[in-house]
């Protein structure tokens, strides 16, 4: 008896000297030490502290505190092409000896050959064309099987890194400074829901259930006594430009307050978030460091290129609304976990 | 100096107290005191205690506990008619004076004249007519609002109590244990995503983001300057029998341990559920209280009736696969939180 007081008077100090010193030092200490200091720094700590504290008029409940990421080129990059079409080209590769047929059929024939500009005269038709052959006609379980191992062994062509370690260093920082204050962190993509979930937990944080992306339709079905869902070579859902705000309506069904983005496929889901009463926070990133990843544009005379353009109307729309602009080469004091 | 300390002495006490005396008290309590005693109540307990158990072999990670419970039949009542059907009849009632021509044309004149003969006989197709007339052309916050105020306002005709308050007490303790126990709780529904939101948070402490439902497509608009998502008179998705299985994995991306229903429609998710590895709890609720409730099947030799279909093939595939069967009559001490 007299023991157990003594090991719960004990316990009780740890917690007293974890209230009255460990509080302080984790105010002190900096949550986004890869941003610089700056203005698009200070408009986050800012929104964070506004809507987290309650005497605040801007003061937003916990369960509303919903924040919406798209991925590609805002949480990791999107040059030199998408990672989703690297691994549907790499799975074309892999497929070709069951399908001699390819070898003479378009777009199949430019990706054998690795002609970019055969793949690229294809067009949308042709891309479809590629991610059914690549992602549809297996169950979902082989379909998560075959992402997962891709991911172990794919590698970047520039930075000669897995794509799972190249989620951007001050984006990170941001995902956990909002969960650490109550948001619940969304990614909404352009991209593959099922290509996405089986990473989006390890190198974001962000479970299953808060990936919102692009679909192909599925079928339950019984296999061997067994329920699978099959993978249909049929789109179901586009999660991009006008059908992010439908995507988030449908999955979260409530409105974010905040709002990450980097590329035209962004401005609507930034217009929906913005247009909610109270206060919001909406970014873009900007891809100006050529250097330590890519500049493209075509905003503020940025090369004019093929993934995730950033244009001057969407620049002038964020000018214009308020929208905080990112500079990775201004704002970024490291661009990878592995800068440095 | 002194006072403050003496303050934050007092709150440990109080917290202390809190520990000592609150934890064993909380630990005694009956989490389900609607339940009687028997095997049906012991299954959930048997089941929770086992995967809340770190050191038992069918522990589950707090993240992969994922409950999904259907709603009509299951969480509230779906007789006479589902609580949806009730609104969409009392919406095209309210919108009959700006559509003339619905006095004469089907099925909207079968509502009109409260002739229920005439709207079963117009089926399916009528019923899709009804809902695209009562629940599409409008902004998803102008449908919210008026979902709201018809919850307000409605009143179920046997029980003359607003459908909100129809919630079944044991449900609730059910999803209020298992959210104590760790579990993410879902509504799995063939109803609308969007009717059902509006209500299930301050219903069933379901929040938005966990409400997975049929939908119609919705299309985003600039209104004034202004972004909306408008409705559209197309069905999206259909939230149903091998539906759910479907919806599950597009809105949540894992599968569920422990599933509810009362309905063939419930069926493909419980096989869904049930096909994972590890423990599973899967529990169909059979109304065999017309005294209290309703009762229907024509499982069990109960009357064959128009919502909520429990087939002797459904009962038969509880019995073989271990799904457990909740008879209403026998299992619960009362239905609503207003009985006794």
């Amino acid at each position: 008896m007299r023991f157990h007081r003594r090991n719960f008077l004990a316990s009780l100090l740890i917690l007293a000297l974890g209230f009255t010193f460990g509080r302080p030092a984790l105010a002190q200490s900096d949550p986004l030490p890869s941003w610089n200091e700056g203005a698009t720094k200070t408009a986050i700590v800012d929104f964070v502290t506004a809507v987290t504290d309650e005497s605040s008029a801007s003061f937003v409940a916990p369960s509303e505190r919903i924040a919406t990421f798209d991925n590609d080129g805002t949480l990791w990059p999107s040059h030199p092409m998408y990672t989703q079409l690297a691994f549907a080209l790499d799975r074309i590769k892999t497929l070709a000896p069951q399908h001699p047929e390819w070898k003479n059929k378009q777009p199949f024939k430019a990706v054998l050959d690795g002609d970019m500009k055969a793949l690229a005269a294809a067009g949308e038709k042709g891309l479809v064309e590629l991610i059914m052959a690549s992602h549809a006609g297996m169950s979902t379980a082989a379909f998560e099987a075959i992402v997962t191992d891709w991911f172990k062994t794919a590698r970047h062509p520039r930075f000669k890194k897995p794509y799972t370690e190249l989620a951007y260093q001050p984006m990170l920082e941001l995902l956990e400074y909002l969960r650490a204050n109550g948001f619940k962190t969304y990614i909404v993509s352009g991209g593959g829901i099922e290509f996405m979930r089986p990473m989006t937990e390890a190198v974001y944080g962000v479970p299953p259930e808060q990936v919102i992306g692009s679909s192909i339709e599925t079928r339950y079905e019984m296999q061997d006594g067994k329920p699978v869902l099959m993978r249909l070579p049929k789109v179901h859902f586009i999660d991009d430009k006008a059908g992010k705000p439908v995507g988030i309506n449908e999955f979260i069904g409530r409105r974010p307050v905040a709002a990450f983005g980097n590329s035209d496929g962004d401005r609507q889901m930034l217009e929906w978030t913005d247009a909610g009463d109270g206060a919001r926070l909406m970014m873009l990133v900007l891809h100006d460091d050529a250097d330590r990843e890519y500049a493209y544009g075509p905003a503020n005379g940025l090369p004019d290129t093929r993934f995730g353009t950033f244009s001057q109307a969407t620049m002038d729309e964020a000018g214009k609304k308020g929208w905080v602009v990112i500079s990775m080469k201004d704002d970024w004091k490291r661009i990878f976990a592995f800068d440095q």
